[in-house]
């Protein structure tokens, strides 16, 4: 693509979560339909999109008129089946590229891709039956998490291992699947760049956010992140040296572990990310259209911070606390239309300008 | 409605314009889905609603299953007709009330009420024939403009007359509708006042823009309007004048000259307005979610300017600088996803932050 896809083109978008709904608000905004790729009926980004197919991943036909009603494809999701987007590769482009999803959907190969970068990480080792993990923990040594490859999010598909004894239960925890051993860091800050790249090669990142977690969910993200000015740059050419190795395009979000003596990369998710979410109201072009941008060929926009933020995610019975929260000076609410409140889903959040 | 409308509610919108389109935006960030009642098809507010009719306003059995599927009514156009709203109104509450539309619809009737207030308007005659209007040229002087009574925007269904002779051709352009005479006001301004009123009496308005107009049509909205304090407070009272004696529930559009002596109203647009799309910017909570809080039974939210902004319409070929829009520093874009560029319509705007 060298000229952007033409206004009143329709984006597919693979998951209908909340973050389908955000890019889809943002599409519109640059004249954009979006069609959503969905298995779970209802999904809170069909309230705001042109078209929505409710199908499993595993449906040729309904994938094959996905890709037909569509002008390029992209995912809030990163665990679409391979089957699915092997098929969509074939029929429609897939930005970010496969590539990037390749290396984020397995926490090992992940972490040997960032280790190959030249960037640190936790120390890590692959788990596949109890003789590895014991090998592991002698080297690792303990506390240290052990984690599913595959299909983990929010805390799940993890458990902490205190000591050796410890080990065979928490394999049992990963029923089968294969495992990765990960060290603690220990951190002073946990941070996150949200960093962009359009199909030109142009990079731009935002203004790295400051981010506390609660059993393992994302809690706030405060923004100034209190750390000195080698950091943010650190941080930022770090971004950028991943999007660019793998020839990236779109949005990407970087968790990072400040310590002491470096800056360890913890996880990249290739899509927008919950942590830059107070973009919408820091920033004249939020992470939702700097991806909508990247993915149909337009020039990145303006990231810059205009304002100090904190995002705070309503989690679960948070959402008690709307009607009080409604009526604070300089808060902005974001609720997802979820039907159901559970506990640990996140319902909303809230960007408070400082 | 003393509990807000529950969360998951479908909010009614008559109209699918881009202001439909924006307050479907707004009414997804509070968790509402939206339902729109649009005669055209394909209208710019589907591609962000839940759902859509297209039928038009005559259609008895749409109207009813319309009704049948939202919570509440609202409108993005003033100019709905009156045995819609009647049918409507019996089945579902309707918010702005009619009374709202009743005075705004007809310019003569707006400007009777707004004099009756004790507020100051441009001087005007009903004309119903060429007795009428020569009449009236006679009392009001020239120049002065022929404006229909109902169904006028965008300096549609407008003629200036320059001397009493150009009086016959003036009415002939009129084609029959009942018009009104309007004297010329000298300003030096022109300014605009977004008001929202919720339920419960409170209001709300956001800080003046001042707009200029280009043919009949906004072109540019500055915040803060150069403006003293005095008739900053002034607007602002006058706004909330017109709010409360209309009883009225969600944002209001109210347009003010600013002369040497006093504040002018131009007219009452009973909707988000135009000149308010700065707020989107500006705030934190911007004009569309102003007007769902406030149709919704939600308290009115953060209206305060964290930032000046200046808003700018792209009109027809203005749609040829989007490439390069997208490139400058602090700009949002927002384009409307309308087919066809056509002279004159409005396609999108920009906010710039300043």
């Amino acid at each position: 693509m060298s000229e952007p896809l033409p206004y009143g083109s329709v984006i597919g978008i693979l998951g209908g979560g909340q973050l389908g709904r955000m890019l889809s608000v943002a599409a519109s905004r640059l004249g954009y339909k979006t069609h959503i790729f969905e298995p779970g009926a209802n999904p809170p980004a069909g309230d705001v999109a042109h078209a929505v197919t409710t199908a499993p991943y595993e449906d040729e036909a309904a994938l094959r008129a996905f890709a037909e009603a569509v002008d390029v494809i992209t995912y809030e999701f990163e665990n679409v089946p391979t089957s699915a987007l092997d098929l969509l590769e074939s029929l429609k482009p897939i930005r970010p590229s496969r590539k990037a999803l390749a290396v984020s959907q397995d926490r090992l190969v992940e972490k040997a891709f960032l280790n190959d970068l030249g960037l640190a990480t936790a120390p890590f080792a692959a788990v596949d039956d109890i003789e590895d993990l014991k090998e592991a923990i002698a080297e690792i040594g303990c506390p240290a998490i052990l984690k599913t490859r595959r299909f983990g999010y929010d805390g799940k598909g993890q458990v902490v291992i205190n000591a050796p004894e410890e080990a065979a239960a928490a394999l049992e925890d990963m029923k089968g699947a294969p495992a990765i051993l990960e060290g603690f860091v220990e951190f002073f800050k946990e941070i996150s760049v949200i960093g962009a790249r359009a199909e030109d090669g142009a990079i731009s990142c935002y203004d790295p956010g400051q981010n506390k977690h609660e059993g393992g969910i994302l809690r706030t993200t405060l923004v100034p992140a209190a750390i000195t000015d080698s950091q943010r740059t650190d941080a930022v050419l770090l971004a950028a040296k991943i999007l660019n190795k793998l020839d990236y395009v779109g949005v990407m979000g970087v968790e990072l572990f400040v310590t002491r003596d470096a800056l360890i990369v913890n996880e990249i998710a290739p899509r927008v990310h919950n942590s830059g979410h107070w973009t919408q109201a820091g920033c004249a072009v939020d992470q939702f259209e700097q991806h909508i941008r990247a993915v149909t060929g337009w020039p990145l926009g303006d990231g810059g911070r205009h304002c100090d933020v904190e995002m705070e995610n309503l989690i679960g019975d948070d959402m008690d606390r709307v009607p009080r929260l409604t009526k604070l000076a300089r808060y902005q609410i974001h609720l997802y239309g979820k039907a159901e409140v559970k506990p640990g889903r996140k319902m909303g959040h809230v960007n408070h300008i400082l």
